[in-house]
């Protein structure tokens, strides 16, 4: 989580929501991303879908089973959907997102028996350095 | 939504799951594509995301507030929550999804109070041909 916040200090930086993610496989860190989405003009750039998309480049697969993820903050739908897609095994993140988390909050998404593969998820790393992170972004941002 | 159904089409003999998109802005389609996912290794490769990063691309903008998608089957979270964050103006779907729909399905992404944008949505354009185009790949798999 310490690498996460990493990437999100770094993503605030460029003026980027400060949201960051890394991707662990077999104990070793293969990808990690802040958001990016006003950097490449991507609604889709969000750190998780960043990090999905490189370690599936580097190990030639559209499944991640072994992999486990690090996020700062509770993945909205799009990426908590990529996350089941990708069929990675641990979810692993900061603080929850009470406005736009789907899987704590909001939909729910692994508990909808529709949904194909449910990471483990654990929740409330590093919670309070996550959160306030986004919260003095916002406030800057505001003034 | 013809268009669509092409690229639908021409995903299913690339052995990817038959599910076409077309973003159009003013009148005018701009972007298209068929389901990657299997080509590019990448999970959240579907026809929508491809779109939207497309149509991005080429405006220079994470937001679409003047355009309208055209997909072939009801959108999935992932795409759906997409479709939000790139402000889509209008959402036009072929068949409904049951099992993986998030739109008129599941978690109805756009009936929640969290969701900043929805699109106005508007579905069962030629839904017989396109669940018909999904429901023969299947079975042909499994044969």
């Amino acid at each position: 989580m310490e690498m996460a916040l990493a990437e999100a200090h770094k993503a605030a930086l460029r003026g980027e929501v400060p949201i960051g993610a890394v991707l662990v496989n077999g104990g070793k860190p293969i990808a990690k991303a802040g958001n990016r989405t006003v950097e490449l003009n991507d609604p889709t750039a969000h750190a998780e879908i960043l990090v999905i998309r490189q370690a599936c480049e580097q190990l030639q697969s559209q499944r991640l089973p072994d992999c486990d993820l690090y996020v700062t903050l509770e993945p909205c739908p799009m990426c908590a959907a990529a996350i089941s897609f990708a069929r990675i095994r641990r979810l692993y993140y900061g603080a929850g997102d009470i406005k736009g988390g789907a899987v704590d909050n909001g939909p729910c998404l692994y508990h909808l028996p529709i949904c194909h593969h449910a990471p483990e998820v654990y929740s409330g790393f590093a919670e309070t350095e996550c959160a306030a992170l986004l919260t003095d972004f916002f406030k800057q941002r505001r003034d």
